[in-house]
């Protein structure tokens, strides 16, 4: 096994065999909960502490319960908004933090780069649960093993990202991880939520749905942050739906066997139909939750192992 | 011991043997909570999910220090009013938790017969700790272990259940249960807080404390939601004192040796005067809250040890 | 060791016995949170639950970590504003609390006395986390265990504490441990926000910085309360800051080896110059989190032994 990382910061910094390492364990442990062999015992007497500063009460839950079935003390910390104003702020709770010597440190941030900056600033090891529009790493690994485990591999995949590209950290993790493992993706949306130039980075750009998911192995949508909406980005909720909703017309233009995701919660009826949500023979849409625990105690588990044997090197150095 | 039930959703479905198996059980673990015994482990490597829609700081308490004490990881999950509007994200939520693979689920919602709709969605035991107006087991359970305590038997007895009946979970389970186990039971209230036709299911109905008071074992008074009054409901907290209120002249007319029940948290005052509440030859509103604590970790241990059986067979039968 | 208290409601009842007792055994506990031992089972089987009725993040987490690591069950309560408006209420509270069996009860409180009120009221241990602007017992403990570990004693130190004295519980739990281990205790601040006649508890009183720090070996700012600000205590953070806040020039009239404390969370450019905070010479800020943890540590391990003496005497006697 080859992951060496001290931090899991984004899927940037990470190597093919990294994701491959932390795939396969997490493989082991989605065998293990469904089998409801719980306790692994992996962050047995290590303290994990969940910050966000963004409220995510699904991200927040699975980090929670990935911490706990494998033995973590895991503690929640209410970070209120009022408290975020300044980036010294940010630092002196950081440094507040370290001094309370937690082994794991679980961050979502609304500011792009707030969770690099505090992973400077501590000694344990640091996971980005989300941080602006930058990177949300563990949310692009569920989603890979989700697609390994449906499709049987990781690579040579036509892959459509769907919606609003340009607000989405999901978006630009998966398009990292996606790369990485050598598969073909397509971006979708209205151009007023596509990034610029992203030709350049080798992706085919559409704003036509059907001409986007020609052929596709994998429809992966995007959660429709509504506050865009009547903001000079879309119209309205229906002229959305009708052009870029998945509905069982435009999934007719994917393979036959195309796979459906979402990283919820879900806007039914806005970015896609419900009916197709709910069809079990094309939705992995609850794999992927069930996928989020797996990767999260695999990281975990990984970033623990690293920072036992950091610890381990200090004492016998000193 | 005859308890086979996969979920508590409520007295309904329970028969009188099954209400017997989880007093007798509780009965057991209020002597461990005397004696200081924690961790039974009877849920062991299990996950409880606190689902709790609605505020209630001291029922989700109980409940989390009773899974607490038997073992389980619990989680605590914040359930925003804003995620509730449709019912269809109540599914979605539902499959949603049901896909991370929890083994105990405890809900409550605001809305009568949700938490049946979502027990119908998940794989894991769910415990109802209140529903709408439909019904909130547990607090039944509490109350007949507190009064087969303090008078030595759960039959033939004369219950008075006191207040706000037509809007009452409480006063609904715990009318259910009361009949079930062959107890006499009158409702006390203004009548525009009791529902029409109570008397078809046999109980006496009365609008004078004096008169249904006579002679009952049993005193139980309901909490008064403070915005029912002025509603057309009640006219004054003065004047529901004075009619309906649990004074010492008022008690009189009970027996000598009636108990004083309340289901907390209480308004002083308002429902019953402060000195009867603290009475200790006449209060057991105290034991109530013990009690709740020792029948939460009885009814989680049988509903486990169900799941535990049914996953069994299931793995056999693969 | 001599350590014989039921609660820790304050300083005031301590003998400079009990204060070495929490802090040697808390030295042990920073030693070991330092090479990452956790779990030592000293509360193992207990419950601990944590009562906020007003907000601290910081203390909440200190006392949940150091609960945690010594393996108590730890459950956080939250109390909303809404719930404390009449004093009958907290005795309900407590009276519902004392039922569910807890071991370990810490609270805060936004009155003073009420804590001690709580303690008479239940079985179990009490700490006391900040009431109103009576105690804080716990941060004065931890700024205790600092101050020793960065001077090599507790004793004939010449302290300065510099702010907001006359609504500063922290200040007022200082004051009395620095007095009962005989250290010369100096405070500065506005005479709006200091109490009278305090030159009669044999400290001295400055309203000026530089006069007072003059060869301090200790520095002690107090956190602004920014509400006291334009309410006729203080003019504005600008001129507080000019007067009062503690930069490298006013420090220069303390000993050169003084150390600057701050029981954060910091208002960096009103109390106190960013850069002195910084400054790993001279601030020992992080160092009074740290020691947090550790100090709370052992005052539960402490109060949990009595706890047990005192129930298997209950048990012998019975």
């Amino acid at each position: 096994m080859t992951f060496s990382h001290s931090h899991l910061l984004g899927i940037e910094p990470l190597a093919p065999a990294d994701i491959t390492a932390i795939l396969d364990l997490a493989d082991d442990y989605v065998a293990l909960n469904r089998r409801d062999v719980k306790h692994a015992d992996a962050l047995k007497g290590l303290t994990q502490i969940n910050m966000f500063f963004e409220n995510s009460t699904r991200t927040q839950a699975s980090f929670e319960l990935a911490g706990k079935r494998l033995g973590a003390d895991v503690m929640n910390m209410a970070m209120q908004a009022s408290s975020i104003k300044k980036g010294e702020t940010l630092i002196d709770t950081a440094m507040t933090l370290n001094a309370m010597h937690p082994d794991l440190l679980v961050v979502r941030h609304p500011h792009s780069g707030a969770v690099d900056l505090l992973a400077q600033k501590v000694r344990c090891a640091v996971l980005n649960a989300g941080d602006g529009r930058h990177e949300h790493p563990t949310q692009a690994l569920l989603d890979a093993l989700t697609i390994r485990r449906a499709k049987g591999r990781l690579h040579r995949l036509n892959i459509a990202i769907c919606g609003d590209i340009a607000h989405s950290r999901v978006a630009r993790s998966n398009l990292l991880l996606l790369g990485k493992m050598e598969n073909r993706v397509r971006l979708i949306g209205p151009p007023t939520l596509m990034p610029a130039q992203m030709q350049d980075f080798g992706v085919e750009v559409y704003d036509d749905m059907r001409e986007g998911l020609k052929d596709v192995d994998v429809v992966m949508m995007l959660r429709l942050q509504k506050e865009r909406m009547d903001g000079g980005f879309i119209p309205s909720e229906r002229e959305y739906y009708h052009r870029y909703g998945l509905d069982g017309e435009k999934l007719a233009y994917a393979k036959e066997d195309a796979i459906v995701m979402h990283p919820g919660p879900m806007n039914r009826g806005v970015e896609i139909d419900g009916e197709i949500a709910d069809d079990i023979n094309r939705s992995v849409i609850q794999d992927q939750v069930e996928m989020g625990v797996a990767v999260r105690m695999a990281a975990m588990d990984l970033l623990a192992r690293n920072l036992r044997a950091r610890r381990a090197e200090a004492v016998e150095g000193a």
